[in-house]
C-alpha cells in the first residue's frame, strides 16, 4: 500500500467481521481507495485521519468480505430445473448432456455465465471459480459484469461441445490462458473433468502446463462412493493415490466435492497442502455422500464452500450454502460443535480465496487487500434480535438482507439493486435460450 | 359455499399450485370473497363470470397456499442465536433454561410471538403450529396480526414460569382452552413436552382432555437415539410402544421430530394415524439425527414440516426448511428420487395443515376452503429461466421472493410489506429484551 493512495471512502458500520483476525469489531470502518482497503479502525480515528472522505453509513448493516464461491459451472443457470428428482444417470443422460451436446456454444456460456453472475452478485458473492466450457466467453460476462473470477477450461477425454479429446482440450487451454491473462479480475485454472474422465498422460500435461503458468488444478475429486470402488476395481488404487503417484497433488491443486475420504487420504491431504472445496447441497441432491468437513477443520486443511453448477442445487446462493455446511457438518455425526459459525463463515471467504488462487488479495477485511466487501442489512425479523453478528450471518441471514456489494472498490450492488446490469434484457435472453431447450427436451 | 357468496376478487397469476390436485394450472385464478375462496379457474372464464370483482394481475408469480409451520415455540425468537455451537446439555442449561427460567412470562411470550409471526408472515408462512407457555398471550399475538395458528399449551412435570408440575400446567390448559376457544383463526392443542417428562397419569389425563374438546396432541417423539436408549433401559419400552399401550396414539396425535423409528415404529405410526412433523434443521443443528421422511411418504404418513424454535434453528423460514428437508431426505440414503419436490411441497402445505388440525379448512386451493394464499415472485435471477414452477419453489426460491401474503382473505403482506405491523416498535421491543437477557446470559 503506497502512502500516497488517496482514501476515497469509508464504509462504517456497527459491526464489521474482517476474518482475519477472528471476531467481531464494533463501530469501527473501512477506509477504501484506489481498489485497495487503506485502512481499517475505529470510526471516531477514521473520521480525523480522512476528513475529505466520503462517508458512507451503514447503519444496521455488518460489513464483511464478498462470498467466494468455490465451485461452480456458472452457465448451467440455463438449465436450473430442467429435470429434478431422477436417478443421476437419466438426469445426465436423458436431459442434461443431450441439452448441453446441442446447445453448449460461445453465446450459450455467455448467457448462463451473465445470469449466474446476477445471482451471485445480490447474493453477496464477489468472485466466483467456474468449470466450463468456453472461459472465452465466460471471462466477457465477468469483465462486462464487475465481479472477479478463476477460469477454467474442462479437459475431458471425450468429444465435447469444443473439443475432440483431452489432448485437444489442453490445446485450447493453453490458447485461452495467454487470451486471458491480462484481463482485469480474472485469474485462471486449468480443470481436468474428474479422475475418471482423463488419462494419466492428459494429467501430467495439464499439471504441466498449470505449473508453467503459474496456475492451480481444479477437479472433481471422489465425488461418489462407486467413483472410489470403481477405480479400485479398474486399477487397484483410490482416484486420489494415482493423482498423487502421477504428482498432481500439492498447494495448487483444488480437489472438489471429496465426500469419500479414508484416514489415509486426509493424511495424504494434509501433507501435500491442497485446498478443497465443499458443496453440501450439490452432494444432497446428487445423493454423493456426506463430506466429512469436521474432519477437514480438524486437520487445519483449507477449504471453501461451493454451490456447484444450478442444474444440479439448484441455486447459486452462498448464504444458504454456507447455512447447510454448517447444519449438516454438525448432523452428518451429532456433534453440536462442528463447523461452528465463524469457521463456516471463514470458509466462504477467505477458505474460498485461497482455493481458487486468491487467497493473497481477497477473503479477509485487512489493509492492502482488494476492497471486495458486502454489506448485510440486520434489519430484519431473521436477524432480529442480535446477541452475535457472526451467528446472524451464518444461521439466519438470507441472501435477500445484502444491501451492499462492492469489487475491487466499485459499488456492483446498491440498496439490492444492481449497478450495472441490464435485468430485462438479461431475462429475456435466458428465457429465450429456456424455451429453445424446453421444445428439445420435451422431443426427447 | 353458499350460491350467495359475493366474490370480491380475483387473484390471476400465469402459474398456480393448487397442491390438490397435483400439478400447476396456467393462466388460471382464484376468485375470492368472505374470506374464502368461492372459485378457481381459468382467467377467460373467471373474467366472464365475475366482472364486478377487483382483478389483482400478478404477472410474473405462482399462487400457491400459504406454508404451514408444522412446530415451533414462536416466542424463542428473543433467544434467537443467544448461543450457538455448543455442546447441547451446555447450551440448555447455562443458556437457554435459565434465560427462560427468568424472563418467561406473558409479555415475553407475547412480544417474541410478535416477533416471529413478523418473520413467519413475511417469509410466506400464514399458519403455525405452536408449542410454548402462557398461549393467551400468543393468541393476543395472533388475533392481532391476523396470522393463523394451533396454540398447545406446554404440558410438563417440573416446575416452569407456568407451573409446578404436569397436574397444575392440565388444570392450566384446560381453563386456556375455554378462554382461547372463540377466538379467530386459533385451534387449540395440548402440548405434553417429550415422553421423557410427562408421566403416564398425565399423559392419559391430556389425552382426556383433548378429546373431551376436540383437540390434538402435540408432543416431541422420538427426537434422539438417547431418548429411546434412556427409555429402554429404565422402562423396557420404546416411548412410543408406551404411549400406544396409554391409549393415545390415533389421527389426533402430532409426533415432532422422530428421527429415529424402527420398521416396528413406522408400522405403529401408520396403523394408528399419527400426523408427524419433520423439523430437518433442528435436527441437524442439534445433532439429534436425520429423520427417514421417504419412508414415511412410502407408507402414506401425513407429515409436515417444522422450523422448531428460533433459539435452536435459527431461523422461521419455511421455505429454506422445505428446502432442507428435499435436499437432505435424497442425502441421507443416496436417493435422488426422495422427497421430489412436489412432495416437500405439499408437505410444507397440505401435510402441514393435516398436522395441526386445520386440514379441513386450509392447506390446499380448493373451492370452499379459506383464503391463505401466497404469491411468490419468479422474477428473481434464481428462479430464471423457468422450466418448472414447482422445481423453482422448492429447489431455489427464497423467502424474500414471497411478494404477498392472504390470510382468510386478507392482505397481510403487500410487495413485501407488511399491511397490519408496526416494524420499528417491534424491533425496539424485541431489542429491549435482547438486551436484558444478554446482560444476564453473560453474567452466567
Amino acid at each position: 500500500m503506497s502512502e500516497k493512495t488517496v482514501v476515497e471512502y469509508v464504509l462504517a458500520a456497527p459491526w464489521l467481521v474482517p476474518i482475519r483476525p477472528h471476531g467481531v469489531l464494533e463501530q469501527h470502518g473501512l477506509a477504501i481507495g484506489q481498489g485497495r482497503i487503506c485502512d481499517l479502525g475505529p470510526q471516531v480515528e477514521l473520521r480525523a485521519r480522512y476528513p475529505s472522505a466520503r462517508w458512507i453509513d451503514l447503519p444496521h448493516h455488518v460489513l464483511l468480505p464478498g462470498l467466494v464461491n468455490s465451485h461452480t459451472h456458472a452457465a448451467m443457470s440455463l438449465l436450473r430445473g430442467l429435470a429434478d428428482d431422477l436417478p443421476l444417470m437419466t438426469w445426465l443422460e436423458q436431459h442434461i448432456w443431450p441439452a448441453e451436446g446441442r446447445f453448449v456454444g460461445p453465446e450459450f456460456v455467455a448467457t448462463g455465465t451473465r445470469l449466474a453472475i446476477a445471482e451471485m452478485l445480490r447474493g453477496g458473492t464477489t468472485c466466483f471459480n467456474d468449470m466450463y466450457f468456453y472461459p472465452e466467453a465466460a471471462a466477457q460476462a465477468v469483465v462486462e459484469s464487475g465481479i472477479r473470477a478463476s477460469l477454467g477450461q474442462v479437459v475431458i477425454d471425450f468429444p465435447t461441445a469444443q473439443s475432440r479429446d483431452a489432448g485437444d482440450a489442453l490445446r485450447r487451454a493453453e490458447m485461452q490462458i495467454l487470451q486471458l491473462r491480462d484481463l482485469p479480475r480474472i485469474r485462471q485454472s486449468i480443470a481436468p473433468h474428474a479422475p475418471y474422465t482423463v488419462p494419466d498422460h492428459a494429467l501430467r500435461e495439464a499439471k504441466a502446463l498449470a505449473r508453467s503458468h503459474g496456475l492451480f488444478l481444479h477437479m472433481h475429486v471422489h465425488e461418489t462412493a462407486q467413483e472410489v470402488e470403481n477405480a479400485l476395481s479398474q486399477d487397484g488404487r483410490r482416484p486420489l493415490q494415482r493423482l498423487d503417484e502421477l504428482g498432481l497433488l500439492d498447494e495448487h491443486f483444488l480437489a472438489v466435492h471429496m465426500t469419500q475420504l479414508t484416514t489415509e487420504d486426509l493424511d495424504l491431504v494434509a501433507q501435500r497442502g491442497l485446498r478443497l472445496a465443499h458443496c453440501p447441497e450439490s452432494n444432497l441432491k446428487l445423493g454423493s455422500g456426506i463430506a466429512d468437513v469436521a474432519q477437514w477443520q480438524a486437520r487445519g486443511i483449507p477449504f471453501g464452500i461451493g454451490t456447484d453448477g444450478a442444474a444440479s442445487n439448484n441455486d447459486l446462493d452462498l448464504f444458504g450454502e454456507l447455512r447447510t455446511a454448517a447444519l449438516l457438518a454438525k448432523g452428518r455425526d451429532g456433534d453440536t460443535m462442528a463447523l461452528a459459525a465463524a469457521v463456516a463463515l471463514e470458509a466462504a471467504t477467505l477458505g474460498g480465496a485461497m482455493a481458487c488462487g486468491w487467497g493473497d488479495s481477497i477473503g479477509s477485511l485487512e489493509i492492502g487487500k482488494l476492497a471486495d466487501c458486502i454489506a448485510v442489512d440486520l434489519d430484519h425479523p431473521a436477524t432480529q434480535p442480535l446477541y452475535d453478528p457472526i451467528s446472524q450471518l451464518v444461521y439466519c441471514a438470507g441472501r435477500d438482507q445484502v444491501s451492499h456489494v462492492w469489487v475491487n472498490g466499485e459499488l456492483l450492488v446498491n440498496e439490492g439493486r444492481w449497478t450495472r446490469l441490464d435485468w430485462p434484457g438479461l431475462r429475456a435472453q435466458a428465457q429465450t435460450w429456456a424455451r429453445r431447450i424446453a421444445a428439445k427436451d420435451r422431443q426427447a
